[in-house]
Formats: C-alpha cells, structure tokens, sequence
C-alpha cells in the first residue's frame, strides 16, 4: 500500500485540517441542537411508571422497546455490515467502502434524529425520542448508503459528509410530504429510502461525471476474497430485510405480515437471479455481481406493500418479477447509463434500487387500491391503512392515487435535490479526488 | 481466474439453458401452488384485531411473532451465513459454498412452506402460514444444507436443486411420521434436521462415488483466508444454536429451558473438541477443521432434550461427549470412510450430524424416558410432552420408547431416501461436473 | 506455514499433554460442580406455570426470557465474532485470535455461571440459571477477552486458561464488593467489565514483559485483508453496544434508554476519532487501527450511566471526548507506554477499554450525584438507583460517591490480581510461548 504520491494530490484530497474541522465543528452543532431539543420519549424516561399507569398498561413488556428492538437491531446490522460490505468488493477499496459507510452512517443518523424529530415527533418545543426513531434514523440513513454506492471510490471524505447532510434533510422534507401530507403508507420505504436514495445518488453522480475515469477501469475490478466479503454484506441485507421492512409498522399482525412477505419475496428473486444471470452470461456461468445484488431486489420492491394484504403468492409474483428486471438491467442498463447518459453508477444502484424502488411504489399503489373491507376486516380495514380523523372517508382507490403520488414526488425530489447537491459537491472546497486515485484505499 | 478451459466440459456441467429453465419453471410452479394454497395465519392476518378478541388476549404484544421472531432470524441467519461460510473453508470453492447454498435455501423454504403446510398447518382448503412455519421451513432446509455438506464441491447446481425437491418431500413426510403419528419431542431437530439430513447426505454421496477423485485432493485443502472465512460460519452456528433449539419450543419456560441447556452443551464442547484435537495430532497442534466442525457438535446433541428438564450439567456432559467422538470422528473415521466405504464426506458430515444426531436422539429418548411429575410439576408434565387427548395415557417409559422408534424411522428413511435420490441425481441429464472440475469455484 | 522449526520449543510451547489435560480435568470439574449447585431458575423451570400464578402473571410474554433474549444474543455475538474478530488484525494471528478467544470464552463462561451464581442467584444450596445469568455470564468473559486484548498473541493456550480461571474469580468478587457491598449501579459495567479487565490485562502484560520482543516487530503489522476481517469485528461490537449496556438493566423504560444513550454516544465517538485520526497522522489519511478500536470508546464510557437520565445530548458529549481521548492515547500514550512502562499493549486496550472505562466510572458517579426526583419522577428516583430496605435514606450524592469509591476498587483490585496473576504465568509449568514465536500462528 505504501506506493509513491504526488504531494499536491494528497493535499487535495485529504487536506490535513478539513476533514477534522468538519466533523468537530458539526459534532459540536450536534450537540448543542441536541441538548436544545432532544430528550427521552415517554417509553424511554424514568417517568415511565406513571406513564403506564396512564396508558393502563399491565405489564412493562408493552414497552415499545420490547415490539421494535430486535428489528432495529437488524436494521443496524444492515446498514452499517450489509451496506458496508456490499461495497467491499472492489479489489483495493474495501477499507475506504466499510470505514466511510461507517463515518457518513454515524454522522447521518444524528441529522436525521433533529431532523425527522421536528417534523414527526415534536412535542411543546422538544423531539422526543424512543426506538422507533432510531429506526427511522437508520433508515433515513439507508437512503444516503444507496447513494453513496453510485459514487463510490470518486469522492472525498468531506464530500460525503456534506452529501449526508443534504440529503437527510430532503429525505426528511420527502418523507414529510408522503406521510403527513399525501398520508401515504410506506413500511419499508420503496419510494421513501430505495427510489429517493437512488435516483438522488444517481443524479449526484451524474453532476460528478469523470470522463477520463476509464484509466482506472482495472480497479473496478473484484478479486476473489473482495467478493467473498461482499457476500457478507449481501447475505446480512437479505437474512434482516424481513426487519427492515416490519421494523416500524403497526404492532402486531401488521409486522407479522410485513416479514412473512418479504421473506417470499426474497426468496423467489433468488431463483429468478440465478436464472436470468446464468442465461445472460457467456457459458452459462453465474456473475458474482448478480447474485451480490439483484438477489435483494425483491426485498426493495415489496417495502411499500409488504405490510398490507399482499399475500405469499403476491410477494413471490413481485420478487420473481424484480430478480428478472435488476439481473436484465445489470446487464444492458448499466453499460447503457455508462456510455449514453454518463452516469458512472459504481455499485449499479440503478437496478438494485432505483427500478425496484419504483416498482415497490406501484405494487403498493395497486395493492391499496385493491384494498377491501372484506379481506382485511372491518377494523383492520380502518387500521391498516389509518382512515381515521380527516382521512375517514378515503376509500382505497382515492387511497391508491395517493399512493402513485408518492412515487412521483420521490422521483421530482430525488432529482432536483440530487442535481443540486451535486452542483455543491463540485464546487473546489471540498477536495475533490484526483482521476487517477479513484477506487483505490489511501486511508 | 481465468484459465483455459475444454468447451465440453463447461456444456455438460453448466449448460446455458437448463439451470435457468429449471429455475424459472420451479419459481412458476411456486407462484402457482401458493395462490392455490397459501394465506397468512391468523395473526399475521389483518383480521387479528377480531382474533385477538376471541383468543382474549388484551396486548398486541401476545401475537406469536414476538416470541418467535428473535429465534426466526438467528436461525435464518445460521442457514444462510452459518451453513453458508462453514463450507467456505476449500480454497477455491469459497463462492461456489456460499453462492449455491443460497441458492439451494431460497428455493427450499419455499417448497418447504408447502409441503409441511399440507402436513400441519392445512386448514379448510388453505395452508396458513406465520412465523413458526417460516422458521419450519428454515429448519427442513437446514438438513438438505447439512446434506449439501457432504457432496461439495462434486455437484452441478441443477443437481443440488433436484436433490433440494426431493429432500425437502422425503423431510416433510419423515418429519410427519415422527411428531404426528408417533407423536415424539424433537424441538431441536437431533432425529428429524440432523439425523435424517446426514445419514441422506452420505448415501447421496456413497451412491454418486468417484473414484479418480483423488486427483483433486490439492483442491480440498484450505489455505489461510478461507479458514478464517470458515470460522465466520463456525462462531454463528455455534452463537445461534440456542436459538435454534428454543425457537419453536412451548412459550415460557420451554423456550427459555432450551436456550440455557444449549448454551452449556456447546460450552462443554469446545473444551473437549481442543482437548482431543491437541491430543490427536502431531506434536500437539490444534486442528482447524477441529474447531470449525466439532465445537458444534454439541449443540446437534442436545436437538431432542433441550426444551426437556435434561438440566445444565446434563448438557454439559452431552457437550463433553460429543466433543470427544466429533474429533476422534474426523481423525480416524473419515479417512476409514471414505478408503473403505467409498463414502467421500466433503466437510465431515458424519462427524457433526450424523453422530452426534444419533447421540441426541438417544439422550431425547433417555431424558423421556426418566420424566417424573416431581421433577417437572403436575402441569409442566403434560405440557412438556403433550400429554392430552389421545396420549393422555402415555407414560414417560412408553415416550421413551417412541422417541427411540423415531430415530431408527429417520436413519430408515434417510438411508432409502439418499439411495433413491442419489441413483436419479446419476441420471446424465442434469449434467454432472467432471472429476478435474470438482471443488473449483467457476461460476 | 510450513517453516522448519525447533522441536524443543514446540514442545515447550504446546506441550502435548498438558492442553489436554488441563481442558478435560477442567470440564469435569465443571460437570461436578454444576452437578452439587446449577439448576433451573423458576422461569426456566417445568413448574413455570406453578410460578407464573404465584407470581400472578397472565402471559408467557412476561418471562424473563423474552425481556433479555434479544439482548442476551446481541452479547453473544460480540463475545465471540466482536471481540474474536477485532484482534484478527495481526496479519499472521488471525486464526490464534478468534480461535483462543473461543476456547478461553467457552471455559469463561462455565466458571462465571458458578462463580457469579454463588454471589448472586444462591438459594436453598442451589444456583438457580436463566438467561440473565447467561448475560452475566458473558459480561464476566468480556473482561478476560479485553485482557487477551494485551499479551494477544504473547502466550500459550494454558496460560490463557489459566488467567481465565483467576480473572473470572476475581471478577465476581470484585462485582459482588461493588454491586452489594458499595451498591454501586453499573448495567453496561465501565468499572466492573472495562476498567477492571483492562488494567488485569495491562498489569499481567506488564509483568510478562518480553525486552527481546522487538525482534518479531514486522509480524505485529495488519495486512489488507486482516483489517477488514477485524472490521468485522469492530462493526459487531459497535452495533451491538446498545444491547450490552442494557442488556441487564431493569425491564421497561431503563433498559430503553440505555439503548438510546449508547446509540447517541457511539454515532458521536466515530466523528471525534477520524477528526483526530485525520489530524495526527502525516498527510491527513485515516488510522486503521483507530477507526478499529476508538470508535467503540463511546460505548465503554457510558457504560454505567446509560440506564441512568444521561439524555441524548449528555451522551453525545460522552462521545465526543472518548473518541478524542482513545484516538489521542494510540497515536501518544501506547508508545510511551511499551518504552518507559515496559507495558506492551498489542491491541491498545489502555486507549479503548482502561481510560473510557474509568471516564465511564466517573460520568456514572456524577450522574448519579446529580440525579434529582424532579427529573426521575418519584417512583422513576428509587426505581432507578434500587433505594428501597437498607438504601431507603441513601441520597444522589451520597451514591454518587459510593460510584467513585466503585471506580477505585475495581482499579486495586485489578492493579493487584494482574501482579498476581502474571506472576502465576511466570511460572515454567504452563509453557511460555518463545519470543521469535509471538504473533504466528501455529495451530
């Protein structure tokens, strides 16, 4: 690793004093925002006691930490090993994937604690928090882990921390208007997380776009323990996507329902990878690169949906489709991207989680719209999909609109943000990495 | 990677157009059985607001998937990852282990799902499936993974799929016999997962023998990385087995019972296994496959009892023993197996299943068999061996008895079952990998 | 790894006869002792349901077992992959690392059951076990892994056994000193885990001083692929902290908040440490070895007081310093240490686990000292600190001194059981691992 650098290189790049002033500086706004704003939620505070006497709750075991723990657990797993080894398979970046998944993920989920805390858990001038909103704050982070897999190796610490702090914020602003706004369900984020994160980090690296990139298409290149260890990342990503996308639904048969079809959705796309993978290749071989990824794309397609009435057939039909449609696209699409459109997606998040993504938001339209007193009941009717207040007379079709919406108000923000986002990150302050050093560990 | 290769060759053992074909009809005929078929169990439905009425449960928080789910996703994540990484130990099939293991789980619990649906949880037309049944099929899988031990690195994909249908069915139906027509205790799965998986997995393998295997004997090695990888699936396996063995026990105690005896019986092991495998070896060394393999073997062995009141210093002794025969099982009978018996046992199958599978059995029927109303409480008696209905009867003597009939069902049925499923995987047309190719990763 | 080498010293290193002598006759010490002492604890028991109406609980959600299950697994995975893969880095140690820290974690845990089950769940002659036990359990081992963490790679297999049988007897007495006598509060146990089990291990480093160490220098190195095996184990501990520190905190809002706080004070610890990594390294580029190891200081620091009213923000500030102060201590205080001290600390346990684990000590005391009815709520106020019977009168300040006198004890009795035990060590008997054998594999 100790090869001979150009000086002035290194000082682009790294900026001895940058990258430290940055975090200090933000770690200390963290702190103050914090100790203005942030306190414990009722479940979480010493008060506790009186509050279940309020609540009329028996037992401490219906503490929400009890319903949610163990899913936000997986869901950490998921961003900080899944995310991170899934990028791992590049031959000399591996440590660069792990450690800055690592640093922008760490930095993110106390952003998107403030920032998803002002919008949903505000409370006489205080953000409440309990472990729903650490869940949420994963998951907000997820969106800017799928980003970053479009840029990766062509970015600069700095960069990423300044694309953290943007797109947290208009993941926020997004998942604002979808869910108090349109009053949209989303579960597993098809449109908030996967079509967001994707179609931003796609536009991002759109903006960045490296022409004479070409010369380092040798380090695009996996060797054979850099793919072992991706599989790490994939397998974490495809074992806890039942959690991610039950982790903050409705306690109870909601939950249930959400892992019960995520895991069949999970499972068909596998088949249908391994099939179309196999078919496409020369000799009839497997692409690692597949199995690495479009094997998870039926996870992101049934997140919108997976918590309502999909059923098992429903979630294999979604999954058997999304294994086709990633695997096809990681095979014309991405070289498509590559020479037409100059967008250079490293990790080929296009077909992992921006066309899932889209597809989840349509499934779930169509399975709203669908939605009828009959199969869901008359009271889990109303609770599925919370008709209650000022939503008391939205039937399942008006329910589905919204639902379609959603999908293009993800895409126009992904889009507009990404481009401008991409538009900061090029601006010289940043320390851009130099062509030749991209997708190479330096740290 | 890249090495000249005979284009015969790749044809007979890829061949471009069967391994999709054969996936994507399966996935079809998936789609098409679980739109017959499956619907979600009543508390994963949306009706579960009226269910909860009727069953009296006052908290969201009784739905079995908060019991379950904790011990579901350990478990899935010692199939895929566990099951997984343990076979990544050859030196240049790493990818292929972890690649068609996968492969192999994803279409398995779906087949699963059904086939011990139509045998348990059938109701009016319908199989209604929630998370006991997904750890269920996890489970069946887990024996054709344990089998899959046995035949790595010697087998086309297609082979391992055709051999997944067949285990799976032959596993559905044993499983039947033992806990619903000789009503036995097999929590943990010592008699149904490992008994049955192994001694299958042998015979597949005795029946599929090459004989000019020899030549690839530098193959099987491991080098450095891959054993590191190994231990990976090593630490999981052993880290979850508590889970596993509690995961569909009795809510309450039994669950909390199984947990606790499997963590003493895996204790006690890993000491045992170091003693012998130091002791066993030249100049005292401790051997790798060892500790990859044996440490494990007391968690098989306590499959049956675990959830019985077979007590923490019972489960050391279990642990004690098993750690002993798995190490000596490696020194001297594998080698004595495959000169003698022509059984090649890639990754020791018999070491870690097949023994010690029988060992748990044997306990399961030992600790039955000595059940007293003192020892486990009027109550905790009947429902520890469900002792109502037609077995209100039964007494411990008599279970023990039974417990003991299902062990030699199971070797039976596995026995006959691998002779028959080992002579169609001969049959030419699913391409079988030739000699010089064996434990070579090349997808 | 095949090198020529002298059979003498093979011979006084692994000693064919001695490992195996000392597993076997400990692991039937074991099985007699738990035979007189170990039984069920009522939730784990048969008569459970005996229990369950005496105790008047409607449900089998309230064992025990599903409050700390999660947890207790969470812990178990950083026992064995966290702290056995963090010390994967040495490039020719990786497999001594995970594979003692497994043989010396699995005898641990044995010996902790008995020895924190005499001090703390001893009735009527008997140790009643349930999963809390199992935490603890794995709690004790976790400060023998942290003094492996000092002489990793320095000495045989026997001596490590034999350190753990001492640290694990002295770590119960000095836990019960602390959480009886002092009636101390330490859930995440900064002072019984972190500062007693680093300083053991320093003292015992510091007594095995090897001058001619030096010598296999360039084998203490990392290699590519061995530091992302040991971010493997970073990201574990990582994720994970928040189980650990509130794992065994009381049931409902006590161990919610734990989560919280070490959630809020690990995101905010990796920020500080790669600010100062940045700094202090020529050019600017990141430390492996600090993004490793002080990105976990946030967790060992909040250890005591995470179930405590800490808030967010306060944890944040916890965060912030112990990244700076563990990131500081590697780059300063590990060479000072090794040069003048003589104390050669191979995985820097002085930085992460000694001085956060005495910072964690005293942001215990002074949140307990400022603890006040007003913010706890009055029943929340005694809950919290257990100030019922003998500690009815005890006020904030009162324990918060009790907490100081807490961080002494646990640093004598560390101070003087590693003198002793190091001198144990010293002793021919166990076989001395010899200084050009250091660091290498050979297992």
């Amino acid at each position: 690793m100790e090869r001979p650098r150009h000086q002035g290189m290194v000082k682009n790049t790294y900026m001895r004093w940058r990258l430290p002033l940055v975090c200090l500086l933000w770690e200390v706004a963290m702190i103050v925002l914090f100790g203005v704003f942030v306190r414990f939620s009722p479940e979480a505070d010493a008060h506790w006691e009186e509050e279940k006497r309020e609540m009329n709750l028996t037992s401490d075991i219906e503490n929400d930490f009890y319903f949610r723990y163990p899913s936000f657990q997986d869901v950490h797993v998921m961003i900080f090993v899944g995310f991170g080894f899934l990028m791992t398979f590049l031959k000399r970046y591996g440590f660069g994937a792990v450690g800055f998944n690592f640093l922008l993920a760490a930095f993110g989920i106390q952003w998107a604690l403030l920032m998803q805390g002002w919008f949903h858990s505000f409370k006489s001038g205080k953000i409440l928090i309990g472990v729903e909103n650490l869940i949420n704050a994963d998951f907000c982070v997820g969106s800017v882990c799928i980003a970053f897999g479009a840029i990766l190796g062509k970015t600069s610490p700095i960069q990423l921390l300044v694309m953290t702090l943007f797109q947290v914020t208009l993941f926020a602003v997004n998942e604002y208007i979808l869910l108090n706004l349109l009053h949209v369900k989303d579960a597993g984020g098809s449109m908030t997380i996967h079509t967001f994160g994707a179609y931003f980090g796609l536009m991002v690296t759109r903006i960045l776009y490296r022409p004479n990139l070409e010369q380092s298409k040798d380090k695009q290149g996996s060797v054979y323990h850099s793919d072992l260890f991706a599989m790490i990342g994939t397998l974490y990503l495809w074992m806890y996507w039942p959690s991610f996308n039950s982790a903050i639904s409705e306690h109870g048969d909601a939950q249930h329902r959400a892992a019960i079809n995520t895991y069949c959705s999970l499972a068909a796309c596998v088949l249908t990878t391994m099939a179309f993978s196999s078919m496409l290749q020369k000799k009839g071989k497997l692409d690692m690169v597949h199995i690495q990824n479009a094997t998870l794309a039926g996870g992101v397609a049934v997140g919108t949906s997976a918590e309502m009435m999909l059923t098992p057939y429903g979630s294999l039909i979604v999954g058997f489709i999304c294994g086709i449609v990633s695997t096809v696209g990681y095979v014309y699409l991405t070289p498509f991207l590559e020479s037409r459109l100059h967008i250079q997606d490293t990790c080929g998040i296009h077909n992992l989680h921006a066309m899932p993504g889209l597809i989840g938001g349509i499934v779930g339209a169509i399975t709203a719209a669908a939605a009828t007193e009959d199969v869901y009941g008359k009271e889990g009717f109303i609770k599925a999909f919370d008709f209650t207040g000022t939503y008391q007379t939205r039937t399942p079709s008006v329910q589905g609109g919204f639902q379609a919406a959603g999908i293009v108000v993800s895409l126009l923000m992904a889009l507009a943000g990404g481009a401008l986002v991409g538009a900061i990150l090029k601006l010289p302050v940043w320390g851009d990495a130099a062509a030749e050093n991209c997708f190479e560990d330096d740290i």
